[in-house]
């Protein structure tokens, strides 16, 4: 049995996992990550991390043939090289190489969001398909995709940036400077705003009531008063909907894949929300239903960067 | 010597071209396509147009080592069948084996669009580049991409069909029957519409007295317009040149590719569009500048169509 360790480098937790030649999650640990410590003291603890799922396995270092490290920021795969992680205030660290020296172990890094999407396709939501994307919705709007045998992570990009692809022109603000992005419509931040905006216009919407109760809105009760019939919390959860048939849509038409995972907190709204930007997508893909992609909730959660992390040797 | 030989199957004409293995081409022939003469006359007459090139060269088939056909339409490229392919009427034709068994030699297929990028990438506009978008202007917006040293062709889709990715939700119909998309925007037939506007909206401006000298308007007198400083075509330009960047930006940040190629008939133009296009591009680059493709005017015209289809072999 052939054996890796993923690691995902979050702004909050270094989280390793010990994962099998079947992408079985076998066993996990984690620490802070405390950026202010740099780097030094970061890539100790994910060798430390890399021992202690050792000696718990009761494995040698052998027995392991690789590490994959999911990393936020911009990096150079082919020399291990995070060029930049603004949450980390990390510019041009040999991250790979660090790891490997401090573990004996070869050492690869990936994107995390790139690392969340090979996670569902080995093992989590997209398992057998032939192709996948994963988009996050949260905060912001994330996207990993897997397509043609390999994860789509092309060389001196940032790409693919999905969230940063154009859906309404001139429109709202987005956080990368550019306006209209599909982030700037499709996160929860994006739904939080228009929400606000709603209740501002509708003092006796129950989005309005619930913000007079000293309840901030966010997207859980967003949607929970869409379900109880809250007629301007409805329009928006529609007008969202239709906006990420749309979105997934123009993703189908650019990269073809036969499975979109959708990931981040919305994924707790189920099959019900599946079903429904289904609905609003096949119109808007170029071949109609014949090449609509399926919809899925993604089934990981936080092990997906772990569990993918863990598979970029064989994905990159 | 290596030999193979490109097809480009259109709704006018049949081409055929020989192409050594530095993807020179050293010979063409061609016959009218006459689609209502069945897929028989058809493939017929590729291997007709086969066996001239190899006459003419003094080659044997032997030395040959693959037809590539480019084709609209969708298309099984594992099989070599040509699902749909609207200008044709054909449906579930065996394209690839067809000619194979009336030539003798191995045939391999791929959309039209996508041959198209592939020639440009092999021996065109962006030969010994790492990755490239081609994107024709013309009636329509088309697309091909290559990366990662593959056509990014995924099988069971029409991707990439970027001219049908989202720019303007809900904005101006499209062709495909969706609204908003790129093809909407950035087409010809789109420009010409929007000029037509125009020139319905000042009956002074330089468009309205072309029209009303009778000239149709199209591309080319369009851009003339704005470059005598027409205010009318001047703000059309503008806003066509900036929502072209701000596509490409879409593009760069979807797809990471170190250059984008502008093809079709706008590809006249020369530098001071490109170099317009770029500067409206930058901003909309996720990365910025460190990150912004270079972009480049195709060069190759027709031929690029024959010399990719000839080149897939290599890069399916």
């Amino acid at each position: 049995m052939n054996y890796t360790i993923g690691i995902d480098l979050g702004g909050t937790n270094v989280v390793a996992g010990l994962v099998d030649e079947n992408y079985q999650l076998l066993d996990k640990a984690a620490v802070k990550t405390r950026a202010e410590m740099g780097f030094d003291y970061i890539t100790d603890n994910m060798a430390k991390l890399t021992a202690t799922l050792l000696e718990r396995a009761g494995l040698k270092k052998e027995q392991i043939s690789s590490i994959g490290i999911g990393s936020p920021g911009a990096m150079d795969r082919s020399t291990g090289t995070l060029i930049f992680a603004g949450n980390l205030d990390w510019h041009n660290v040999p991250l790979g190489p660090a790891v490997e020296e401090k573990t004996g172990i070869r050492t690869l890094i990936g994107n995390d969001a790139d690392c969340a999407a090979l996670g569902e396709f080995v093992a989590g939501a997209g398992a057998e398909d032939e192709s996948m994307a994963l988009i996050t919705i949260g905060t912001g709007v994330g996207s990993g995709i897997v397509t043609g045998g390999h994860l789509f992570s092309p060389a001196g990009s940032c790409a693919p940036e999905l969230g940063h692809v154009s859906l309404i022109s001139g429109g709202e603000p987005c956080t990368c400077g550019r306006r209209g992005c599909a982030e700037a419509y499709l996160s929860f931040t994006a739904l939080i705003r228009d929400a606000n905006r709603a209740a501002d216009a509708d003092g006796e919407s129950m989005l309005a009531r619930l913000r007079a109760q000293g309840e901030a809105l966010n997207g859980k009760n967003i949607f929970d008063c869409a379900k109880q019939g809250d007629p301007a919390a409805k329009a928006l959860v529609d007008r969202f909907i239709e906006l990420m048939g749309e979105f997934f849509g123009s993703i189908e038409n650019a990269f073809g894949v036969r499975v979109i995972v959708i990931g981040g907190g919305i994924s707790k709204e189920g099959d019900w929300f599946c079903r429904r930007v289904r609905e609003a997508m096949i119109p808007n893909v170029f071949a109609g239903e014949l090449y609509a992609p399926a919809l899925r909730m993604a089934k990981l959660g936080n092990d997906a960067g772990v569990i993918g992390a863990a598979a970029l040797e064989r994905y990159l």
